[in-house]
């Protein structure tokens, strides 16, 4: 490893790498960086380095460990695009060779247990710094620290990010939606635990069976409305944000509205259950499998079944959402031994992946309110981000240019911090966010008239 | 260990084994028995065996290997009433001591994987030979053997169980309902995955939050009628039944009419989640309980709010069960790191212990559709049993005969199986329903039209 070179380890070539691949070839040549792109497909890495002098591709399998520690040992950075679960070995041999390492992850408690290994080892493990987790956190605690530095008393701190369509995608699309993240976890959103918030000082759960209906609609700066769901647990963000003491925090997930009401069907029915296999999976249809949710009857239709059910008039929105969704078709289902939330990301797979002439949209929305001086005070922060086409959508460059420029950070040494960390310090935010708007994604801020509760 | 002499070692000596300890006592002489009841509380214990010549009680901490082990080394056999995931160090000794054992709760996956060695040991480990499950496997089986004598095919099966209370202990009580179950249990009831069943060969799934909106109406031989939920896995008794391929198979619970509709308000709430502690529940008053699961107001009370939420009309009798039972009082909860199902059982607990002057009722009830000869057959077999007061409950008389009886066919040989068993076998269940007859337990057939779907 010398002193000069720098030589960043990418493991993980992605849909999600795309833009960060992008931005560290953009920079190789003024921070004299040599990048490996490593993933198990050989093509897709080569095809993200696209010949650059600076780069090379490799292929890599996670699981074969030499090659992984050899890679690791010889890197000065190692940026981890795995799937969550599959960090902490990587993070563990950065330990081991003092190597820093950055991820968009969500710090797991395996990942907070390096924490003091990597201190004294002296590396950082930079986690949560992609959207959300990573720009949420940024964004927000810029305006929390600037209320605090105006000697405010926070009270209300609500938070939503949503990945969803740009307008025109949006067209003979009753849901105004697609999978533009991980589709699984679109699916079991929500799901394995009740949603905990805090509302003037009330703590607040919301069961997982009723969470799609307790929703509240927000304008957000001449993008129209959306609705916000709750997730799971806003309370855990407190002591990081410096929040312990604010009466309400609540934190969301954006859609457009009528969402809710419709996704509140698959879940009332029990389709997102991922708990147990249905028996004989691979040969039921569509139509079977919704029937599989509604009592036997020897003449009435799935469709009417399900309508009465529920209480969906025939010519509402919702079952034209449903409909649309392809559940009453005789479509075979295909996968054997599937869950029930496995057979329904099948079905949404079919009509909610995005086609090429379609942009994805990110949409991100803060709300602070606080005293300061007497005077009760509001301002709301907005992001939108658009794709600008199929490869470098909304998603892989919310995610992957704060990953790389987190790793510009450290690597040039702005960054000090060492330990598990995650993006909520002013020393990285500050010049993070305003590299951020080179590449338009941008906040929007203004006062608000303060609305409580 | 005698020859003639036989020693019973009863472990656990609480409210369920009272009658079979009162069985044992009466039975000893006749058939030269020699009683050892061992509980944790000597006092218990001692009540128990009330005296009784052939009898004597003991102090005995089940986690104590050393008095556990010499307790069960020189029984013939051993009885225990300890709670179900207790059973399997007991169930090891007794193979290794080549001792037989009885206990009245469901077959463990710990349980079952002991079959061969207790085989190899030449013992039976009799389990589920309680009421439910133990006098429910043994009556479905007699139906079932006797309709198949006759050549019959199998169309449809149905089986409901509930512990309710005596007639007159219903009264001035809206839910007509008290705990004479495990308390636990009861709030838990159909909680944590999917339940299944079967409809004229059709899989049929139903999420537990829907559970309780998905009732049948019965009405027993005179006792008035009743609203079965299902239980959560109908389906793996199909082969201990031989009932692979029945068209319907269903299991379930039974309630007095009306009781389902307001439980679903709890589920709905989500105060029956035990996957989460509550902060500040020790401090939290019934009220403030409930108005965790609702949205902020700063005007509306808890009451309107918990109406509104779930559509429930001010003068139903959903909302006098509710307010009965005590969800706005201020009484605080006291449960220090509480689950929400444990404060629920807490708050139910007020209002559904028996009084000293109550008395329980246990009802079971099947039905059995089948052709033969051409002829479409529909038989249902019904029982009624009433404790005959606090102590003598219909739960402990139902769970501790059963255990007696079986106990009694072990020893003198009547019962030759050797493995894990429960009672299906017609040589067993055939003198133990005759012998449960003579104490009041007995099972009422007729035939009935034929109800398909």
């Amino acid at each position: 490893m010398g002193d000069i070179v720098k030589k960043v380890l990418v493991i993980g070539a992605g849909r999600s790498a795309t833009s960060l691949i992008k931005y560290l070839l953009k920079n190789a040549e003024r921070f004299e960086w040599e990048i490996t792109v490593c993933d198990q497909d050989f093509e897709l890495a080569q095809n993200k380095i696209n010949g650059h002098p600076r780069a090379k591709a490799l292929q890599f399998d996670i699981n074969d460990e030499h090659a992984r520690r050899s890679q690791i040992k010889s890197a000065s950075i190692v940026i981890s695009m795995l799937p969550a679960h599959m960090h902490i070995d990587v993070a563990k041999e950065c330990i081991e060779n003092k190597i820093p390492m950055v991820t968009a992850s969500y710090v797991s408690p395996e990942m907070k247990a390096l924490d003091g290994l990597a201190k004294e080892s002296g590396i950082i493990l930079m986690n949560e710094v992609g959207v959300d987790p990573g720009i949420d956190h940024m964004s927000a605690m810029k305006l929390i620290d600037t209320a605090r530095s105006q000697g405010a008393e926070l009270k209300i701190f609500e938070s939503f990010t949503g990945g969803l369509l740009a307008r025109e995608s949006e067209k003979d699309n009753p849901w105004k939606y697609k999978f533009t993240w991980n589709p699984r976890n679109v699916v079991l959103a929500g799901a394995g635990g009740a949603v905990k918030f805090k509302q003037e000082g009330k703590y607040k759960y919301i069961p997982y069976h009723q969470l799609f209906r307790r929703t509240e609609v927000i304008e957000i700066n001449g993008n129209g409305r959306f609705e916000g769901y709750a997730n799971r647990d806003s309370l855990k963000y407190r002591s990081a944000y410096g929040l312990e003491e604010i009466p309400t925090i609540y934190r969301g997930t954006l859609r457009r509205p009528g969402f809710c009401r419709a996704w509140d069907v698959f879940v009332k029915l029990g389709m997102t259950d991922d708990s147990y296999r249905l028996e004989n999976s691979e040969q039921m249809t569509y139509r079977e499998f919704t029937n599989t949710f509604l009592a036997f009857n020897p003449t009435d239709s799935v469709e009417l079944k399900l309508m009465h059910y529920l209480g969906i008039p025939q010519d509402s929105d919702i079952m034209d959402k449903i409909v649309w969704s392809g559940l009453f078709s005789d479509k075979k289902v295909g996968v054997p031994n599937a869950t029930p939330a496995m057979i329904l990301e099948k079905i949404l797979k079919d009509v909610w992946t995005l086609n090429e002439d379609e942009r994805d949209m990110i949409v991100m929305y803060h709300k602070l309110g606080y005293i300061v001086d007497g005077h009760k005070k509001m301002i709301e922060s907005s992001m939108i981000v658009e794709g600008d086409n199929n490869e470098d959508t909304a998603m892989a460059k919310t995610v992957g240019l704060p990953v790389g420029i987190a790793t510009k950070q450290i690597l040039t040494g702005e960054i000090k911090l060492k330990g598990v960390q995650i993006p909520i310090k002013k020393e990285i935010y500050d010049s993070m966010l305003s590299e951020l708007s080179d590449y338009g994604i941008r906040f929007v801020e203004k006062e608000i008239p303060y609305q409580g509760y």
